[in-house]
């Protein structure tokens, strides 16, 4: 069976001359930000970039500046031969992959910091996290200037993010959130459940369901606080090591809420040393 | 006589739409970014811009966040209609003077900021400023995307920022300094002069000549450290009434140097309520 093969660039001139390409002869240009080990929920972005435009990009850089000392850059799954031939299945016409000298060369000193909606939550429990998410979605946006950049929404948070800076700084791309991808007993997918162990996979499953009780519980007027903390205690009970915040925020602003209308449902867990996130609309 | 009109926007989608009709055109598009109260610096830039570009835009815009909130935002000059009239008679080809709300809507949150250029010198003694002018000049950069856009080296510093965020932000812009402008006495020109006494302004011509005699001293074999300390007592006795700073630093890098090869002399200094700063090549 003859296997497609993606083309990749490794430089910015080289990406730069495939766009301009491609905008000469009037084609639409769509952008997948990946970094790597991917899974279905990356193709659907592929797949929701190739209907709206002529031809689409994925990137491919293991990001350090969003990695603390501490977190899992070194272990963070790799492999780009797997990860090329997924795209290429899934509609893709460019893989970028640059190194990381070619991100972050000799003196690079200049960070893009959003400061609203990227102070809580995540920004609570990642503080170095979405100074490095802003920067070097900042770079891959004026690198390659496509149509349309597309995001999960399981990265709610760093969504919201993206739009503001992509807003405030006039950055001419249109961002674009797709609905997250889910295995089948609703476990978001990320790349980082592959750390998780058979027994640890099982309770995985739980958090999804535990916010859509959340979110029940709230539509039948609980207290957000008191929904909070109950969906709080029912992930402890099913085995999460460590609930770093369940959150039930404005959907915009992450502002807390006193009403549910316009409200989203945010949850960050530990199973052992995998840390996990999801998020509903409430 | 009849008077040439400077076309004007005050929108980002009137000003993409008239430079997106130039490159239709196959023109070439140069940007000069000023906060008004214009002089025979900014002309020479717009100078400069036409003999590279088919087309030049101005900016007109007062960055507010780049004034603390002791310095001069709400007394800096402004005069749109003289601005307007100059920059025609220099070959500009369009004014983009947007208002404050058009560059910072409700809600905005984001920040760009290069670490190690804009540390030292500037950096001590306005600690907000470089964070204000790399931000509007990534909004300005990105709002127009020009080929080109031109600074003056008066403000060296900021053109170090400058070149160093459009680099590491990979923006697809050509960033461009260009060489002060003077008065016959040799004072750098800029808007603030206006707000010189005539005393004062006697006493500023001294700055440019002291700076000059640092320079001689120094290609004389004078160690760094004694000819910024003679520069500083000099426009001391000169009758300038704080000295900020004389520095012999790299003029890359802006750190400190031990021999004047590839260095500049950098220097801030008040005559009552009006800070000037001034710089050469050693």
């Amino acid at each position: 069976m003859a296997q497609s093969i993606l083309p990749a660039v490794r430089d910015v001139t080289a990406l730069r001359d495939a766009v301009r390409a491609w905008r000469k002869a009037g084609l639409r240009v769509g952008l997948v930000p990946t970094m790597g080990a991917l899974h279905e929920g990356h193709l659907s972005l592929v797949r929701a970039a190739k209907e709206r435009c002529d031809r689409v990009v994925a990137s491919l850089f293991v990001n350090p500046r969003q990695f603390a000392p501490h977190e899992d850059f070194e272990r963070y799954p790799r492999d780009e031969g797997g990860d090329s031939q997924m795209l290429a299945g899934a509609g893709c016409d460019l893989l970028f992959a640059p190194e990381r000298g070619v991100m972050y060369p000799e003196g690079f000193a200049t960070s893009v910091i959003v400061a609203d909606v990227s102070v809580p939550l995540e920004g609570d429990f990642r503080p170095h996290f979405f100074g490095g998410v802003a920067t070097v979605v900042t770079k891959l946006l004026l690198q390659c200037l496509p149509d349309v950049a597309l995001f999960g929404e399981k990265d709610y948070q760093q969504l919201l993010v993206i739009k503001k800076l992509a807003r405030d700084l006039d950055i001419p791309v249109e961002i674009l959130g797709c609905p997250t991808v889910r295995e089948h007993d609703g476990l978001a997918m990320s790349s980082r459940n592959a750390y998780l162990s058979e027994d640890e996979r099982r309770i995985a499953g739980r958090l999804n369901l535990i916010l859509h009780d959340a979110i029940k519980a709230v539509r039948h007027g609980a207290p957000i606080a008191d929904a909070e903390a109950e969906a709080s205690r029912h992930l402890t009970a099913a085995g999460f090591t460590v609930v770093d915040y369940v959150a039930i925020r404005h959907a915009e602003t992450l502002a807390p809420v006193s009403d549910a209308s316009s409200a989203r449902i945010l949850a960050a867990a530990w199973l052992g040393k995998t840390r996990l996130i999801d998020n509903m609309a409430v």
